[in-house]
């Protein structure tokens, strides 16, 4: 069933060989679950199975690249095969990080346990955890939960799944599309989780990919790695680079249709993964803690990176948050989050240009209608341009707004 | 009379030879005054001056380090003279920043009409403004304005000064202190606004500071220099660099009283100066926009800088600040926020106590009475500290929490 919903930004323009359907089903070769297992006290969903089948399995993965590591980033990064990932273990309501030795433990616990629950071997055991940071993780509980996530493995389970891997997430993030190549078509499925805690340089965020085509470990590889950069690497919601990220594509090759290297097909598949990362990369900062809209903010110009400084800067300035969850056009607070960004440069002769309206130019403030520039600012996205003097690349990144949920959600976390 | 209320941080502990009274009236030589020319809409006071009088007046100044400077610092730089500030004029309600040629006009406008009103040369006047960016400021209100405030100088007039340089602060900030030197007393006041656009490396903020004992230009600037550092470079709101700061310190030399470089009395008189400026820092913090309460993070340890930027990290951290708000002991935030700092480094192994109590050590948690903790976040000031290995020095960042009230007063600023 076509679903014309999920490539619902601007921002991104799915490729003509892509179609999206309502989800509902992973591709061939896949099986998946998500149960309880108590870790989280609501009883809700928190633990999830996902499983590539056959003799052509394929991986890749990306990690956060904070210097906190969690306990499940380090055992899946120094104790399993990044190319040959049959299985992804996920819990949520505990992250299992900064939680010593005894953390370590029971992350390995946890892959040698969804091992014997998929019967693989350990190191074709990928591990996950997010929610509290610094509390250890019941590895009873995980453990028992595996055993009963493996008996309900099935074809539709990814449903159950994107659910046990939510925390803050007020809503599943999920795709399903199907990719045109020249050997047939391929599908495309996807789960994400993520919604404060989001920082670019990787969010805070989990997702996996799971796809029947057939594709080398080499060019998995190198195709989750350019699609994260423009994806997951460009998002912000709090500007918070978290300890657990994950990004895991799965190649069951169960359509026998390849993606060989350096081919149209992969090309092809690449723009797919490209459209359907950035997609679920803008679900998660419109989910971001309490978003009421979203922001794009370019940058042209610049030399040796201010492009990139100024970019981040202003998606986490939380005045030009603040100002964006109230649709005040005020764009006095993105020159001054330009200047702090450069700060101890000259001064810089900037223009600013929000949603095509040019507000200021050379540094200084430029006439324009300011009723209708305030409608442009309340809808659900909104654009800034910003140039800089110089010749750099132009940098983007997305952010979402600073509401007062974030403050209600995140001064109550814990307690 | 006394006051002992001042001083009121265990952060700030004033020296022996220093005393606090209840603000009402300028060091010997100082005139003062502040009136409403119209910049606010709401018909309040937003338009100061300061007046230093006698044969012996010297100065000191510092600004903001952002590359997008407002026309009034670039026109106090550029056209006047540091050590020789006789008169201060400071408008706020609105910043003259972002407004190209014209801004810088109105601001050397406003340099003149200050001088005119007191009768002093241009190049004895600094001027400063403060409130939204990007607007043209209104020269003829200004002008007029200095004209009345001219007229109202007086001894007594710093109250109607510090009022007239607000803008969202919920309260003045103001002191006046005695400092016993070896010649006899002298008087040291001060004046300073700041609620947001905050950020170490030098607050979103104006302070300005009188004194009548007798100091060279040089002894000026190099007590100013580096009070300035321990406190306005110390402090966060939201981590955002204004275009707009400065600190001023005026010196009539009317008691006689000489500070001479390198003396004893030069020590008590920084130390008093340093007191002051961090008194009046944590003020600005605690008035941070919609603050409940304050914290202090100090780092120890760590190499080539790491502490330094694991200390504005944390104290730039939403996340931390929304859970320092909520009086939420979580420190898993911190061990995330630390993490992110240092992203790309090996794994690190930190130590993290909260009011005393160690709650990681190596990376890992300790256990802890957690209903002991959770009542000590709860008061009004907070400390972290933070050990990473490695050798570096202590590095300290003074921030407010994050709340609702923030978002509301930023969402809703021009509006």
């Amino acid at each position: 069933m076509s679903d014309a919903s999920f490539f619902r930004s601007r921002w991104v323009q799915p490729p003509d060989w892509v179609t999206s359907q309502i989800p509902g089903g992973l591709p061939q070769g896949f099986r998946a679950a998500g149960v309880a297992c108590g870790l989280k006290e609501s009883g809700r969903l928190d633990l999830g199975l996902m499983v590539a089948e056959g003799e052509h399995v394929t991986s890749a993965i990306r990690f956060t690249s904070s210097a906190v590591l969690a306990a499940p980033v380090v055992v899946t990064r120094d104790r399993a095969k990044a190319g040959a990932l049959r299985v992804v273990a996920v819990n949520s309501g505990n992250a299992n990080a900064a939680t010593g030795g005894r953390g370590m433990d029971e992350a390995a616990r946890m892959q040698g346990a969804a091992a014997m629950a998929c019967g693989v071997a350990e190191d074709n055991v990928a591990v996950c955890s997010t929610g509290v940071i610094g509390v250890q993780l019941d590895g009873r509980k995980v453990v028992r939960g595996l055993l009963d996530a493996g008996r309900e493995l099935g074809p539709c389970g990814e449903g159950a799944f994107a659910k046990a891997i939510m925390t803050t997430d007020k809503f599943d993030k999920r795709a399903s599309l199907t990719i045109e190549l020249s050997g047939g078509p391929v599908q495309l499925t996807a789960q994400a989780k993520g919604a404060g805690m989001i920082q670019p340089r990787f969010a805070t965020m989990l997702c996996f990919v799971q796809t029947d085509a057939r594709l080398s470990e080499e060019t998995a590889d190198l195709l989750l790695g350019v699609t994260v950069k423009r994806a997951f690497d460009r998002i912000s919601v709090d500007g918070q680079l978290s300890t657990n990220d994950t990004v895991v594509l799965q190649c069951s090759g169960a359509s026998a249709v390849s993606v060989a290297p350096e081919s149209e097909d992969e090309v092809r598949f690449g723009q797919a993964l490209d459209a359907l990362l950035r997609q679920l990369a803008l679900e998660i900062i419109r989910d971001g803690e309490g978003s009421r809209r979203i922001a794009r903010v370019s940058v042209r110009g610049g030399n040796h990176g201010a492009g990139e400084v100024v970019a981040r800067a202003v998606a986490n300035s939380p005045l030009v948050k603040a100002a964006l969850h109230g649709g005040d056009p005020n764009w006095g607070r993105i020159a001054q989050a330009i200047g702090g960004a450069l700060y101890g440069s000259p001064s810089i002769a900037f223009d600013i240009a929000i949603e095509g309206v040019q507000v200021a130019t050379a540094g200084a403030a430029l006439p324009h209608d300011e009723a209708a520039l305030a409608q442009l600012v309340a809808r659900d996205e909104v654009e800034y341009v910003i140039g800089l003097p110089g010749d750099g690349h132009e940098a983007e990144v997305f952010f979402s707004d600073l509401s007062h949920e974030y403050v209600t959600i995140n001064a109550e976390y814990t307690t």
